[in-house]
């Protein structure tokens, strides 16, 4: 007995010297680090990093997904690098060169599949998100051949993916419950389609055209239906105003009766009725907006900014309509992700180098984290919903 | 090296004897066995049982809420013990004796706070849920300072818990900002508040009244506006029909512009319009039913049974408002609860010992692993939910 008592003392170092903690990964997140190629783990109980991870090269907009066991965070590189990162040996765990320009991916209701969106070659790819190896390949063809860049790739029910092709002009569908033989499904969307979301439950994906005015609506329940064009005043038609950037589309902006939509290159927020989908009030803001994500119990809406008003964040009660607080947290504010019940935001400050974390009750500061040109901020809850 | 390798092989089975295992908590749920006094660790990924914790007192109607890292479960049992399980060691990491008769319990908003909904002594007690120390009492004193028994208590955006007076008729909101000094807001609702939900977002209090008809609304963004009595024809008006158990009263039933709500001691669910709070639509079934909840895509509502339909589930189509499918997954179902993003569904069926595991999109049954008497069956996922 003494023996082994001392073989023990012996091996419990070794496996803290990796990493290996014996610790719940409800409250884990990644902090993408673009400039370093690295990423910190996050620690959203104790607001403190608890690991980090380099050399994973151009990270400039990548995203993550997770596993469904919220160990393994799966990182999409610009460079087409899809890594698999274990959270709790602070390692990588698998990497794979998928393609050669990749803006982003999801991973499947079940878990057990990952989909890329890739500008070069064109397409979607599918890998194994045990093992990393391709499982299906879905160029995406049209006209002659060409290849589209694909963009707006979301998870959807049913073991779906659904995303967006900009040249073809298309949305496509694809079912990938046989991963060897996927069944795709092909939609007219109208010109270049450039980003997209998914309604929480999975059911509406819409698509920003950035050739024409309007927006491009699949019921996923009612794919007969086809596509349908939807709020036709939204569109960049004010030539005199240049759009720094396009806003990103989000699901989570569907709060009660309205959408919450960021107008392209103009300083507001649209507030759409769900059922109608038409503008019930345009609410100014004091830039362009860029992320317009609802707190987890929809009371409020929170908004960062295009150049030159990138330091900014708005605040928007979704009762009242109107901005309640303006914040600052730092230079070139890029992304900011709520804690799962919505009590606190991450906010990450990129030309400061610096995350902040507000309480969103008091909209007072909580805590301040060192970070190297900090992008995207994911948390491991986003494994448990539909579409993230 | 030899030595080490030689070390590790012999220390490694001790590790897995405890439970031990370095892995992620997103996929871990519990299954109670009510007879038994214990409760299943199941892995949902793998549809596996991975760990069994004895000797936990009177579970008849136990629920669990989790920690925010996804570690531990908090069960409230019949008896008044709140414990503490380390999902990832598989034991007991704390146990309190906190009340007499207990009926259940929640996890605060930012995962520092318990609270229990005691019988006996009536009222709710507050713990930390680091330690289990008891940090507030709150007495259900009405009248000349008679306790009533508390039902229908949830977690609320704002640190705060809200909880139904059966015998005072009441609705307590209390903030617990500073667990030292709850502030207490009531609110009359009604005869006999039986149960209640909280809608997703956190905002829709609803509680079932016993003593006459009607639910009792308040809208917690809305204090102000006191309690306002909805759905008249919500009742057990039938005296011939008797009602063999009370319906459950879940927000997890609130689906685009609908709630589905059981009826009361009747064959059917209601199906009410989202802003007028009428009846839209009565779906006949073939039972009694309890729970009534939705697949996290809103597309299917699942029900269960009373007595003498309880081998029985339905599953609606919630476009078509129609019963789509009868399922006999064996002898009093219990409870069911779905994968966190809906692809699958666990359910109870107590008197056949067993769980069953359903594909809720061919409705096929996927796997059956036995269980002592299984009753509530709950998944870490809940960690990430307000009101649950």
């Amino acid at each position: 007995m003494k023996f082994l008592v001392r073989l023990l003392a012996l091996v419990a170092p070794l496996s803290l010297a990796v990493g290996a903690e014996l610790r719940g990964t409800g409250d884990l997140g990644v902090v993408v680090e673009r400039a370093e190629g690295s990423v910190q783990i996050v620690d959203t109980t104790r607001r403190t990093r608890v690991g980090r991870i380099t050399g994973l090269g151009d990270l400039s907009h990548a995203t993550a997904v997770f596993s469904r066991d919220e160990r393994y965070a799966y990182l999409f590189g610009r460079d087409g690098a899809l890594t698999k990162l274990d959270l709790l040996a602070g390692n990588v765990a698998k990497r794979a060169e998928q393609a050669h320009n990749s803006v982003g991916g999801a991973i499947s209701q079940d878990g057990r599949l990952l989909a890329s969106s890739n500008y070069t070659p064109g397409g979607v790819r599918v890998f194994s998100a045990e093992t990393l190896e391709r499982v299906a390949d879905i160029p995406a063809e049209y006209g002659n051949g060409q290849l589209s860049k694909v963009v707006g790739l979301v998870d959807a029910p049913g073991q779906r993916f659904v995303f967006s092709l900009f040249e073809a002009g298309e949305i496509w569908v694809a079912d990938l419950h046989d991963p060897k033989a996927p069944k795709v499904q092909k939609f007219k969307a109208g010109k270049e389609p450039y980003d997209a979301l998914i309604s929480p439950d999975g059911r509406y994906y819409i698509a920003g055209l950035f050739g024409e005015e309007g927006l491009a609506l699949l019921d996923l329940w009612n794919l007969d239906a086809g596509v349908k064009r939807i709020l036709p005043v939204y569109a960049k038609t004010d030539e005199k105003l240049p759009v720094f950037k396009m806003p990103h589309l989000e699901g989570r902006a569907l709060v009660g009766d309205y959408w919450f939509l960021p107008a392209v290159g103009h300083h507001e927020m649209l507030v759409v009725d769900r059922r109608s989908w038409e503008v019930v009030k345009r609410i100014p803001l004091e830039g362009q907006p860029v992320f317009v994500i609802a707190r987890p119990d929809d009371r409020q809406i929170w908004v960062n900014f295009a150049l030159p008003d990138n330091d900014k964040l708005h605040v928007i009660d979704t009762q009242t309509l109107s901005v309640v607080k303006r914040l600052a947290p730092g230079k070139a504010v890029l992304h900011m992700e709520f804690t799962p019940k919505g009590e606190e935001i991450w906010v990450s400050a990129r030309d400061d180098d610096r995350l902040v974390v507000y309480d969103t009750e008091t909209l007072e500061e909580k805590a301040r984290l060192p970070a190297d040109k900090p992008s995207g901020i994911f948390f491991t809850a986003r494994a448990h919903r539909l579409g993230l």
